[in-house]
């Protein structure tokens, strides 16, 4: 009789709630998959009387997650409380420093503490698995640290954020301004208790970070990424994005050059009929590219009971069988600390801005964007009915420097209101 | 100072070569990865003259895989011979008589002796790994086997094989004739030495038989996969197709259903601006689809010496770190017998046939489609010049039991020349 596995859930939230789900319907099928039973001994949540649709009867209660993580019937710890600090790394601590693996949904966590947490977890001979921590149930931890382990990677690129997609391609599709389509998220439940975790651009640029780590092999550095928000873009960059022919996209882009590792999280123009331009709603994608493989896209939910907890229950499985892996796909020594590298690969921009309607302003522009080095592809100024006039531009390629070179010679003219709106154009 | 992984390759084709580089390019990558050093001991192939282009000079040659597999200082058979039998048989069975594990690319030979190979390996304590076998570079049997071992699977389908797809992507793009594409396919080196196991979709139903084993926990079936190759598919199926918004694709698709498990590699009609109706040339794409995650989808290079090493040394170093998995993801005497099911879920059909030029002929055609109880969604005589004519017919949902019913029929009309062409409109 092969030895059961035993878990501690620390958070019955959607995905806890879910995992939960998964072991009592499919017992025997998991079981047949890992040669070992995979039982529950105990669970903590913050609400004890909520009604969650499992029956929890049968399970331990404690307290708090660290206490979750110290009992002598728990193999595993399965954390699903979330936060970079606090109960979350208390319990993951806990947990390894009493001979635990870990299973985490947590991308805030490691992407703060990854190098510390994988230190802990080797100096104690266990390990960390985190698939649900990055683009639901996408299985893009396991394809990148195992299924491409034989490349040397040269590009991670995503849309991880289904929140912010869902903004975007609804804006798109609704006709909707920003204001509106966030509010409408909010109601529906899209949205982190802090909005900006995700219309920042934070959640997903954790994720990316940890992609990152795995795929250059170097320490976890979510402080370099280059992050920006979707907060500024209007329904008029999605309508004339449409007009060229792009959809806009919370696009991450991790890339190792000569100069440093560049990591960077930002809205982009893609092109409409590409497969990220493609990309509705909640749904995330993730594309892999190696020196042996070429390119791999992966497309999935990336958030939501059901998947997320799949790529719980992977992780899980994988313990069951025995597989041991490093954290980030190197023992934590072997990670090098990357020098950040600024996005520097040149490419076209969009630029869109706010003109005082009076003579010579549109040149004053022009002659900014020379002064930056600058070459104009298309220039464009709408037709107008107040003092004020919309004007788009779309750049030859150049650099993200060379534009907020530019940025700053229009705020000198004069005739530009307020922040110009620059967002990167990618070949994808 | 860890043990090194010894290998042992047999053939030295495109992707044999292909694994030496990334071994010669790649060691200290490898070696922090997996924890040791992967060495290879001995190789073998046909023609020892040949220059492959990397150094082979510090590997022992031995003359035959059987040889290479019983050497004691190799721990992995790596098999890159290909074949159902012959010399890749009996090169894996004395590597596990042996004691060795085996990793392999050749879905021919599991897709026959999947379940005595299984058995074998397990009786021995050794794993076969192949996700070489299925879509190229693509890490699917990774996803599938371990990435989403927590769902019950509803349904695999893929486009898994490039040649095919090369061809009909170049039949609509050149607008070319099928033997004309075919030709310049095999003088492109694109084809198999025996072009049926490509065009005949017999390779790409290797790859689904492998699939639907795992996904359902079922011994691998392959003499059940309802096979149907693109030799039938003319231009003119290409181009009414495009007409209505379709592409045709060699599709494979295997569920388990209340009657059993369904497998079928056939032409397809799918909607142009799918993702699968979009995929070009020799790539690949897999749909995975769990109760837990919903749908996966993996796109990558399905052939080529890069993509196929890449998934090579992907179960190569899963072997280094220890991991341990059953072959089709179920301990051998586990997997079931499934029982066929001939594909019966209604859909759509086209059908393309010439008829006679007389009076009443298209009324015989409407009226066997009537007795075979399939109603009509469109139907069009194309304007033609000589005796005959033709007929194309888009069905509301049928059977394929249906459409044969009706085929039977139009063979007793007298008006309809030649077998007619019946192409499943799949929802994907």
């Amino acid at each position: 009789m092969p030895e059961p596995l035993r878990l501690g859930i620390a958070g019955l939230g959607t995905v806890g709630t879910g995992v939960v789900r998964i072991i009592q319907k499919h017992a025997a099928l998991l079981e047949a998959r890992c040669g070992r039973p995979i039982l529950i001994s105990a669970i903590c949540a913050r609400n004890r009387a909520k009604d969650r649709g499992v029956d929890l009867s049968s399970y331990v209660w404690e307290d708090s997650a660290t206490a979750l993580a110290r009992r002598d019937d728990v193999d595993v710890l399965v954390e699903l409380v979330g936060g970079d600090s606090g109960p979350a790394k208390a319990a993951t601590e806990t947990a390894l420093a009493s001979g635990k693996d870990v299973v985490t949904a947590n991308k805030a966590l490691l992407a703060h503490h990854g190098q510390a947490l994988a230190e802990q977890a080797e100096a104690a001979g266990r390990v960390i698995r985190f698939e649900a921590a990055v683009a639901g149930g996408i299985p893009v931890i396991k394809a990148l640290t195992e299924g491409l382990a034989g490349n040397q990677m040269h590009r991670v690129m995503g849309v991880m954020n289904g929140t912010c997609n869902y903004i975007l391609t609804r804006m798109e599709s609704a006709g909707l301004p920003y204001d509106e389509v966030f509010e409408e998220a909010r109601k529906l439940g899209y949205l982190e208790a802090d909005p900006n975790l995700d219309v920042g651009g934070i959640d997903a640029g954790h994720k990316l970070a940890l992609l990152a780590s795995i795929a250059f092999g170097t320490q976890v550095s979510f402080d370099a990424v280059e992050l920006e928000g979707i907060g500024r873009i209007a329904i008029e960059d999605i309508r004339h994005a449409a007009d060229m022919g792009y959809r806009i996209k919370l696009l991450g882009v991790a890339q190792m050059t000569g100069r440093g590792l560049e990591q960077r999280m930002s809205p982009c123009l893609v092109p409409a009929d590409s497969p990220l331009g493609q990309l509705q709603g909640g749904t995330n994608m993730v594309v892999l590219e190696g020196d042996s493989v070429g390119q791999i896209v992966l497309r999935g939910p990336g958030a939501g009971e059901g998947p997320t907890a799949s790529a719980v229950m992977s992780d899980v499985l994988d313990i069951a069988r025995g597989t041991r892996i490093s954290t980030f796909g190197l023992p934590a020594a072997q990670l090098a600390m990357p020098t950040p590298a600024k996005a520097a690969a040149p490419a076209p921009y969009y630029l869109r801005m706010t003109l005082l309607d009076k003579p010579g302003a549109l040149a004053k522009v022009a002659a900014a964007l020379g002064d930056a080095g600058i070459s104009i592809n298309r220039m464009r100024q709408y037709g107008h009915a107040d003092t004020t006039a919309p004007v788009l531009v779309v750049t030859h390629k150049t650099t993200r420097d060379a534009i907020d070179h530019a940025c700053r010679g229009f705020a000198t003219t004069g005739v530009v209101i307020g922040e110009p709106v620059a967002i990167r154009i990618e070949a994808v």
